[in-house]
């Protein structure tokens, strides 16, 4: 398999853009990874859409026409809260058999109000027992942790003051406003303990990537980024575990494979981007992702230690809490982060002493998408 | 990239089946596929699933979970009427590239009434103009073949009806009785010249196939089916050529790809699957995909020169209009045609002297996807 490399990113501002479509905002993230990438868009030969809500039939196609019509196959791909991760990954795997040189990978959402407060089937067991938002699923999760380790209230809060106060250093973010611990803890309580300040809110979006082959990124770029390890996978439930436990495990074995595949670890990651759909989920991927010990998660947020400034960055450009979640557009969005910040390009919210390796965990339901790139 | 083969096939039987869920019909089509590949679901690395209306947000996952857990990456693509054949193809890319050496591949979809009748996007041109089912499209496509080389209304009926008698002899076809010509003519208009009959139905059914690495493959048969040729493409609209010739010219420069990949031409294909979502649609696609000259597609039909013991065999198990169209599951029900016949065990619609080579042509709103098997 041939190594793969990110040429480009671009994103349109993630918020609330009632008079957009999603091709008017698809199109100005493409023209900026183009942009970014340095070539023309006759140079791609395979488009990798994800998206959720943006319509059946094509949409990809209805985005891409917006830039150009070449006649590349266009792949959509709808992984809920992790589709354009997927999309990326698709790409890769083309690249990297040689199917292609060059593609596009494209993220895109708009979101109605609300949207993604029920998730699971109609009539299914999950919300039969009332588990029919993911909160409610974050809730159950975070709720044990506290439990048994002493995780506390404020420091879930401090994520998403964190968060906010990464937001403001990012003019693509939804939200660049600070929040304050008391605003956070005392807004209005959605699953306890989460509250509606610690959930991300509903966002519409796009994200774009350039991805090419090694050679060919050697004709634009001296200094690619490369995709390097990567893990996918569904959750499994294993009877006599605990069913909130789910998506921990499962970030769990797949930080390990991706680290493998990388030949690094969590050691080596210097600037990181976790799924934070609620606060307290940044707190428990960040353990499972090997950064620290089962239970110090809430800890090492309140230290300070996630910050910009601090051991591990975590969510630098204001994460799904302040950046936004539009979700078929989150995961490039991640990506474009890591990009700019080993790139040194991320203005205001530059990780200091030249970042060499980053790590995006993105998640949807049903399924946890890693990547990890590196200079 | 390495070889490709398909290992097992299976469906769940095409029709209407309102007592059933998606997860139903797609167990049984897996299980179907396991067993004609003598594997477990435990040697899956990775799944690739097809649907549109299925549902979104993991609609894969639910459908596999009846099968196993095993923590496999599940991938959900919708590319309209063709998004199996585009997630056969991206399992195809994953195992050349080596990423996995065993995907499963599934395609299912419960459709409602009159479903597919509006694919154009709201407020669009399209729909506008009046264009918004694509059997308008259908029709002003062979409007003008009618008009430019005098293809009949009886030679495009003669499609329906050859379609249905050869559903006759597939038990996983919708539609198991004879038609004739007169009934299909006399059936309401649609989109004149297009009559109801001449129309594939909407449809409930699952599809699965299994692919693997050709070294792989031998642990389990002395007889791989292996994914010769592939091509996918997206229509351009060039101007001062004609609008209602798009899928036509993109179907004619993506046979040649196909061909060329295969190392084989037309004249190596023994039988045939072509997306007659019209039967007008046949007529126009077998001359793209180089089997007579342009023109000549309605005489072919006429002639019976397409039938089962004709010259070249197409849409042998009844195509899209007799063996049904759920759309997500319409494009692995033409590769189980395929695989069946290459390996001889098509039963009473077995196309004679050993066939060695096929051909399927499977299109979506948006993109065509041509897959070329062989023994």
């Amino acid at each position: 398999m041939r190594e793969v490399c990110v040429l480009g990113v671009g994103l349109h501002k993630f918020g609330r853009f009632p008079e957009k479509s999603v091709e008017d905002m698809g199109r100005v993230a493409i023209l900026n990874a183009l942009d970014d990438a340095g070539i023309e868009f006759r140079d791609i030969e395979a488009a990798y859409c994800g998206r959720v809500y943006a319509g059946l039939m094509g949409a990809g196609l209805r985005v891409i026409n917006e830039v150009g019509q070449t006649g590349i196959p266009i792949v959509n791909v709808e992984q809920a809260c992790s589709s354009s991760s997927v999309a990326l990954r698709l790409g890769y795997y083309a690249i990297g058999a040689g199917i292609c040189d060059m593609a596009l990978i494209v993220g895109f959402e708009k979101m109605e109000r609300g949207m993604l407060r029920a998730t699971s089937p109609a009539n299914s067991y999950d919300e039969l027992v009332g588990m029919s938002t993911p909160m409610a699923w974050y809730a159950l999760e975070i709720r044990r942790h506290m439990e048994q380790y002493g995780t506390t209230a404020k420091q879930i809060a401090m994520v998403s003051v964190k968060s906010h106060r990464n937001g403001t250093l990012n003019p693509y973010a939804q939200y660049q406003q600070e929040m304050t611990l008391e605003q956070v803890l005392n807004s209005r309580m959605i699953a306890d303990p989460i509250t509606l300040y610690e959930c991300s809110p509903t966002t519409d979006g796009a994200s774009a990537a350039i991805i090419c082959s090694r050679e060919k990124a050697q004709k634009y770029t001296n200094s690619p980024i490369f995709i390097a390890g990567w893990a996918a996978g569904s959750p499994i439930y294993e009877k006599g575990k605990d069913y909130d436990e789910l998506g921990i495990r499962l970030t769990e074995k797949l930080a390990k494979e991706a680290y493998e595949r990388a030949g690094m670890g969590p050691g080596n990651m210097d600037v990181v981007q976790i799924h934070d759909a609620a606060a307290s989920g940044e707190i428990q991927r960040f353990e499972a992702l090997g950064f620290c010990n089962k239970g110090e998660g809430g800890r090492w947020v309140e230290e300070g230690r996630t910050e910009i400034g601090g051991e591990i960055p975590v969510n630098t450009d204001g994460g799904l809490l302040s950046r936004g979640h539009p979700v078929g557009a989150t995961g490039l969005a991640q990506i474009a982060e890591v990009v700019w910040q080993l790139r040194g390009q991320a203005g205001k919210r530059q990780v200091a002493g030249k970042p060499k390796a980053g790590l995006c965990h993105n998640s949807g339901i049903g399924g946890v998408n890693i990547t990890i790139l590196k200079t």
